[in-house]
């Protein structure tokens, strides 16, 4: 039996992902607020560009959209059909994959907060990391339709547990980059050679993804190229922050960097990307964090 | 011309580092404050184990000891001959580099702060990174010397740079750690399957060598194994600090890092691990951070 | 025409509080969960002991309890009386206040919320301070009846401002006491009179109600006497950051802070005065904070 | 026997506290690099300009100059006569206390810092606190000296412990000011009535002298006067903080508090009063802190 797809949201990541699904479904509709770029998915992939109402009717619906705002709003106004899997792979809140899970159950329809990891880099080669909160059967029966895009799908809790990981994935992304980037000012102030610091803790215990791959392609070459909004990481490290609180736990240094990535996006243009983050650091100290 | 090594100071480090010596040089001379353990590595290794005396005689020495004052205390005493070049592997203070490169250039003997990162398996294996403060060309000099036992060796640049380098690093450790530690504890304390969660973040952007290699491997199966004393790293915490405030730049993530450091070093048994600095957060939080 | 008044709620606060109210109003109810304590407040101030049915039937009714969701839970099982006024002297909520005014007043019952300061010296004697967020003419209408008890009556806005007021106000009490802990051991540590320093940031630009009154009556002579419980204040910073966080503001010293109260909060026993939290700082540095 | 006495540093503190001396001493010496403002001095109040080498062959000369570097330039250039007494009022570094200190004791001269606070009103007035360490017998010989400008002169410990108090007296008021700032900007982003939210503060456990004078009369009526300079003020935070490392003690808040001065510090311009520091803030919130 045939399964029909939708997926809901043509943005950067969307628009990669939804790509990827022809490859495996005869049937993939996609829909966009600005319908032209589903349109043009279609003409580009193969897809279907739907209304919205034909879409909530596929066997398996995917969301990737800003915030779970939208997510909502959708689901309220338009209700999958009865017995559908929706997978939303927006880096949404934990909170609200458990009410929308909850509400979606009563009509039979299972809801999978299924946010992921790879940037646009990833989405274009069907590499992402999905982490999976939900229904664990849920989630076998619609591991199929996640594999066109992904290399490692992962089951980590119940409902919002998708979400939790990505918020706290994202935070340590947030920690790491600015502690780079305060560690390499000091360096810098002393005279350092900092490409050949940075050479060397990357060949040692201090080493992280911010080290290896944001900082020099992003950061030291001054490009911040716009793949992952400012504000939006912002925004995740206060979901990150969020667990700890309402868990009663303190959380200290991932405060602190929430504290520092809100300052940093509401001081900067708000088209930067999340590397530009350390133009505030520069602002404090007058040092600028370029290759030599 | 054959060149005489010595190496002064017989720890977890520089054991394993001078054994590497002999394939490359005839004349290793090792010492250490507690005898036996030299005429040990000379018995096990074909080093020669001599007196102090002798020991600074030699072409190139090294030094690896806990802290900058023991290696001060030492050259004070026993000064190294004309024209020889000190190589500091230490994990230092780059004050004191600086100080001590330019007391012994008046006796035209070159000083390296050159401290080691890949911790004991990296020095077993000849495979650490060399990070080189101080004079250019007496770091070509001595190049071959360092060889034998690192994969990497890199000029980062003047007196002290070396030292700093390695500071920042294991600040970077620290901050990376630590950081891991309060996320994992949040997403517990939400019933996240935190190791299904860890497999997701070190395939995604929140990824570190912390996150890698010291949560699972020391902290998520309680071994916390002592290779790496929680009160040296508090300490060179310190001396990444130090950079920052001499050069009057503000550092709230490291400065916090650093306090948090302080407060776990004091309050955990002498002999901890590291990794154990995650125990203070436990007894914050009565979440303990250990495998599902 | 007699107005009625009702207290609910006999703590340490409620009790002292309703005990002003005989003076000026001859219909005084009281209501606690363990009855008995409403018997002896009768007894002793002249009030009467009623059900909370006839409680909730007075004009003016005020609560004083340990957190929101105690008083949410007592209006939903027995609402007030149609016209009347609904005092909450409760450290609360914002959200919740502003919530349960709306459902009020759909049943014209104006809720103000209304905390208090001073402590327990405060409530004996009748000088409390009285934060008062909701409905200005109905503050006017309810002002007589809070005056016994307070020497300062304020409106600082809509519902939920009282609370933010007072919540913010321990925020910066916590702030000012941790501070003022750091601080002072590491004048100890420096060999410093602490006595003496403490006379002189009393007399100088550094000091607060923490230095003046805190420090000296609770912590230097080590009596840590409970009259505001550690629980409470970790749980009204947690208020305080809520507001920073619901406004997408960054906070980072008061984050910071509700970080070292939660940490606190969590590893001392749980009867701990508030001013026990510097135990906590004395656990990292092994320095007590006593008078010489 | 008459005592002679010499002030040297004729800024905004020592102009006002000098004037009061010739009230209780006949030979009052005054110095200034810029020479004028001595004259000036002696113009107006009836002291003596003269210089600098007349100046340090006075009974007790007292010194307030912008930091410690500038009051060991002058003595290691013109050493104090054998048998004086230097008082040193500025704030200055304990490190340097202590130095200094010993090199003069070898001279007999008897060296105390004694920094004071109460701003120039204090000065002005002749009501400041002088904090002092060093000799405690010195200080009784000296006390006579300093009564014309001071309505505290307390003893707080050995050589660097006057400077140690006023560093962290400073470090707390910097620490209260921020806090305040931060609270307030969350009242005033939910619609708090900030002014009445100040009047129930100041009337409660959360009140400081930052919430009673500085905010109010420097920071809502938005005219930041330049009495004492934001940059003197971030320096103050470093020697606090130095306290705390070179003590090794951990002391998170104040060490991110000593990260924010620095920020705002090199943020804002050169002549900001150090209540100024709130705009690096504003700038991160867009909310201004100012009267309704």
């Amino acid at each position: 039996m045939t399964q029909s797809i939708a997926f809901i949201g043509m943005g950067a990541m969307g628009w990669r992902m939804a790509a990827h699904l022809p490859k495996a479904f005869s049937d993939v509709r996609v829909w966009n607020r600005t319908f032209s770029k589903a349109e043009a998915h279609a003409a580009e992939f193969g897809t279907k560009a739907t209304s919205i109402e034909q879409a909530v009717q596929a066997d398996i619906i995917f969301s990737c959209l800003p915030t779970s705002s939208e997510v909502e709003a959708i689901i309220s106004q338009y209700p999958p059909k009865n017995g559908s899997i929706w997978i939303d792979c927006t880096s949404g809140e934990p909170s609200s994959a458990k009410k929308v899970a909850e509400q979606l159950a009563a009509n039979n329809v299972a809801f999978l907060d299924a946010p992921v990891s790879g940037q646009t880099i990833g989405a274009e080669r069907g590499t992402l990391t999905v982490m999976v909160g939900g229904n664990k059967a849920a989630l076998e029966r619609a591991r199929s339709a996640m594999e066109p895009f992904s290399s490692l799908i992962e089951h980590v809790g119940d409902s919002g547990s998708g979400f939790a990981v990505k918020a706290v994935n994202n935070m340590l992304l947030a920690v790491n980059l600015w502690a780079v980037a305060e560690g390499f000012t000091a360096l810098k102030a002393h005279g350092v050679n900092i490409d050949s610091a940075l050479t060397c803790i990357n060949a040692s215990s201090g080493r992280s993804l911010a080290s290896e791959v944001t900082f020099p392609q992003r950061v030291l070459n001054r490009e911040f190229p716009l793949t992952f909004a400012l504000s939006l990481l912002a925004k995740d490290t206060g979901i990150a922050i969020d667990l700890a609180h309402t868990a009663k736990i303190p959380a200290p240094l991932l405060a602190l960097t929430q504290s520092l990535y809100r300052a940093a996006s509401s001081s900067l243009p708000d088209d930067s990307d999340f590397s530009a983050s350390v133009k505030l650091l520069e602002s404090w100290t007058g040092i600028e964090l370029k290759s030599n």
